[in-house]
């Protein structure tokens, strides 16, 4: 489907649920996607960090495309994450994801390598040559060690090479400088790049980057309570700034349980994605909370913690 | 005079203008706290890092404190930052400030040296112990190196060890946490720490960061454009955040003379601070642009580009 | 080829070749082997960091082990890099390295995700029980962004899982410390893991490597001048160190190539592989001097730098 | 006293001995430098980083020193740190720092504030300017967060603005490449800067240093035991490198005190400078092993640590 030119609203990236043996368990996918689909969301980023997308070998990425394809059926566009490290490799994914009905791509900065403003910006011109579907940068420092410059980003959607932005650097001054260099809250449609969409990644500060100017969000814990997201847009985009902050700050708290694993035990990334599947198991839309190896198990103490931040957020474990 | 508690309002980090031999220029640093307060602004920042602080030796430091506490002249409170690397210069640098009649202290964690959590907590309670002054963190990662988290804020404020917190961390998640575990938008009263000011150095998100609950800002660039921050402030505390968001759209516009001094010449924190003053002489406020060494001077080029920026905020050089 | 336990000598990562489409040019892989082999090394390493591993496709990397084993030919033993982002995916790498006659395997921590030393433990020992090939732990944090600390190595020598590092941390402190503990320089063979062979990828300081009680090296620069390399571990294997420094110095001056791609266009990964593949295209060895995209090419005035740097280590170009 | 040119030897960075109370003990510090001296070290580094210098006020500073100078009595030269943020109060300690009798000062890139190269260079240049003794650049990442490059240095080692490098950057290939650059092993009598000193702080690894053509060392742990690092300086220049590296294998051991302090409780830096004191202590060489706030003290058991560090080494603690 096409995707609106810009693309907005609620984006989460969806889990992958694994079966206790590790692989993608496509049955509570398809579940997840109808359970975020009821929530109302507006698009689906599959293959994303919070996908476990980088544990996930070329098969199982297909696997999980190709279930979340499927069960969208178009109801909502689907974004694919094209996660590799340079450029051949990353469009030999994106090609996989064209063939497997991806309406968009989502792709980072070269990693693993050291690399330079001036091989991003080839990177994702040959991106875009080589596969014809909307193309998103994925601004990720904490995962690829670059920042995307504002004036990369720009340049890029000037020359439409990129259809938008999902920005997960927490660096909400660079975004605000981006937004305000493209037009601003009121001047975007008659900017420099029109179609072009900010997504943000930073799923504690949701009002904010709406009253920004921008475009949508792509929450990880948007998993577990997709409705609560889509309420905050739905506020922000009428106005409602106060009831919007007020459901950013159930949603902070609720955010709370990725710190849920001991740090002497687990990585903070393993802690948050074992956290959000924790959570969809207890909400029953997930038949296993295995996170992908080599992360280490949630511990009982910390799927208990998990649990009273659901109950906290007025969400109901039924396990 | 006693601090408001909390703290609100726009507290801009005084420039320290000097003259072309590098000594405190007095005249004009009378002048600049003139404009600011005539800007409407509710408090003064001495001694920051927009202050040059760490430029300045101790006795430029006390004739910067003592020109702007007298010509505050109770108007409206000086804070005082006291940076230096650890517990027993910070300190001395506190008891200065409390005899030149600084109404309060701004402190941030140790660094040149790595540290450690207990160590900061230790730091502040040591410093809070020996001067009896209502004491700020300041955290800004970006100088010192270590982040100062939200529990470990959360857990001074709550001890009576902090009156406050100013946040140049540029971490609004981790900001925003911090927030709602004090009670959050409405519960800060009834919270744990009701007199706790969080204010926020982000001067390209204050909108954002006073829809989140933050009670202030303390903008670099408040410096040039008092006025302007005081209305997006009050615009912000009417509950227009509309208005608030467009007052900081020019605002961010007018920022962007921080990157007019070349790369390849000089830092990045020359550069701005270079842009800052530049500004202030282009407006007549301060009589010379120089930095202090061994920061680069901005080329003429440079200074066209911050007059350029005033012009397009609104604002008229006079020189 | 069953490996020594340790592995000792000079085993350097094997550039890749490509045609001016950007293909494996298997031609002059080839003769890069032959170079090798008879420039006396005693190991090759397939798809390192220096093989632009990174940038290759899967079908590009089987391409060139393929080619690296079987130009080797038994000679003399095969590494394979595994390199990706997590478990799941290098355990592919790791079969097909097997599957295609790799004699032992080389992975680093995980990246893109942030990790945590006992998820780092459970990487290797999984991919350990997954292939049976003697596996190095490849430490190579400017790339993983994390450290291999020297008590988890040690840990992972001890109970077999590692059969030895390639150590391109550059922290030759916390490398001490590891050699130490493993018995020093005399006690190795009767300490906590005799077989463990260590290799440093510092090629600029070999000398002080092989002196501290390193096995070998892994010198990228090596494709160049393998037999400088392999002098230098002569001499110092002989106890001659004053003629392995003297030798160094001549590496040193060398390796200067890796700086003349211009810093304004390009990253430093890309102006090192840059220069060793112009290096090895002026000496007549590969027919292309193409690096895979998005690095920028060399301009004339680089290469031009790269021949001058030949001739200064008396090697001789023919282009 | 006129320092050699270059400065050789053993070096130390002295250590500050405090009374319980937190001012420096000068019965203990003056007993430090005797055991120092006797130890055979050829020059002393007063208001070092182990000598806690970004801890002391400015008074305790100038005691130290003075100590330091007054007890050294000419026998050996006292180089004296002038750690500060930027040019203005580094001039102020350097001036103090040559009126209290300093044969050299030692000073750091700025910090605190974000920096620049041509900053960086000009810093150097005022301070040789404003004060007439030898100028050591201290090359200290992890504490101001910026890397002397190898260019930059050999620039004002060229021009006459340095007399030397402390470098504690732990990057020894771009060590090498300095010290190639100067003529390396044998032509630095005949290079650009023949009396330039090439001093190491990477104190586990200095064989390796030595071997590599460094002039010196500054080794914190050589305040616990001078004499091993004196034989390990003197095995070098008799060319008995392997003598050498069994005394450095021997000192690693010993430092691996430093991490006797748990890691919840503080940082490493206090962790290292703690054991250097106990150790100290446990040889009768110190009154008291307190570390200056708002370090935490070692607790009994990593005490207990140190002391068997201690005797592992052949030293023999008293308490």
């Amino acid at each position: 489907m096409p995707l609106a030119s810009p693309l907005t609203g609620v984006v989460p990236p969806v889990c992958t649920p694994l079966t206790p043996e590790g692989e993608v368990d496509t049955a509570s996918l398809a579940r997840l996607v109808e359970h975020l689909i009821a929530g109302g969301v507006h698009g689906l980023f599959a293959l994303g960090s919070t996908s476990e997308v980088a544990y996930l070998t070329d098969a199982q990425r297909a696997t999980a495309l190709e279930t979340v394809v499927a069960t969208a059926a178009g109801r909502v566009p689907v974004l694919a994450g094209v996660i590799d490290t340079t450029t051949a490799r990353v469009v030999e994914h994106a090609r996989t994801a064209a063939r497997l009905g991806a309406d968009a791509l989502v792709a980072t900065a070269p990693f693993y390598t050291r690399t330079h403003a001036k091989e991003i910006a080839g990177h994702f011109r040959t991106l875009r040559a080589a596969v014809d579907l909307p193309l998103f940068a994925y601004d990720i420092p904490v995962a690829v060690h670059s920042k995307l410059t504002p004036g990369l980003v720009r340049e890029l959607a000037e020359d439409g090479t990129l259809a938008g932005l999902k920005d997960s650097s927490g660096d909400e001054g660079a975004l605000r400088r981006l937004l305000v260099g493209l037009g601003g809250r009121e001047g975007r449609a008659a900017g420099p790049a029109p179609g072009f969409a900010v997504l943000t990644g930073s799923e504690l500060t949701v009002d904010a980057a709406l009253l920004a100017g921008c475009d949508g969000v792509v929450p990880g814990i948007g998993n577990v309570d997709p409705a609560g997201y889509v309420r905050l847009y739905d506020a922000a985009r009428a106005g409602d700034l106060e009831l919007a902050a007020k459901e950013q700050e159930r949603l902070v708290e609720l955010f709370g349980m990725v710190d849920c694993g001991p740090e002497s035990d687990m990585g903070r990334s393993s802690s948050a994605l074992g956290s959000f599947k924790a959570a969809l198991w207890l909400l029953g839309i997930v038949d296993c909370r295995a996170t992908a190896r080599p992360q280490i198990p949630l511990d009982d103490d910390s799927v208990a913690e998990v649990a009273a931040r659901l109950r906290g957020a007025g969400l109901v474990p039924v396990r």
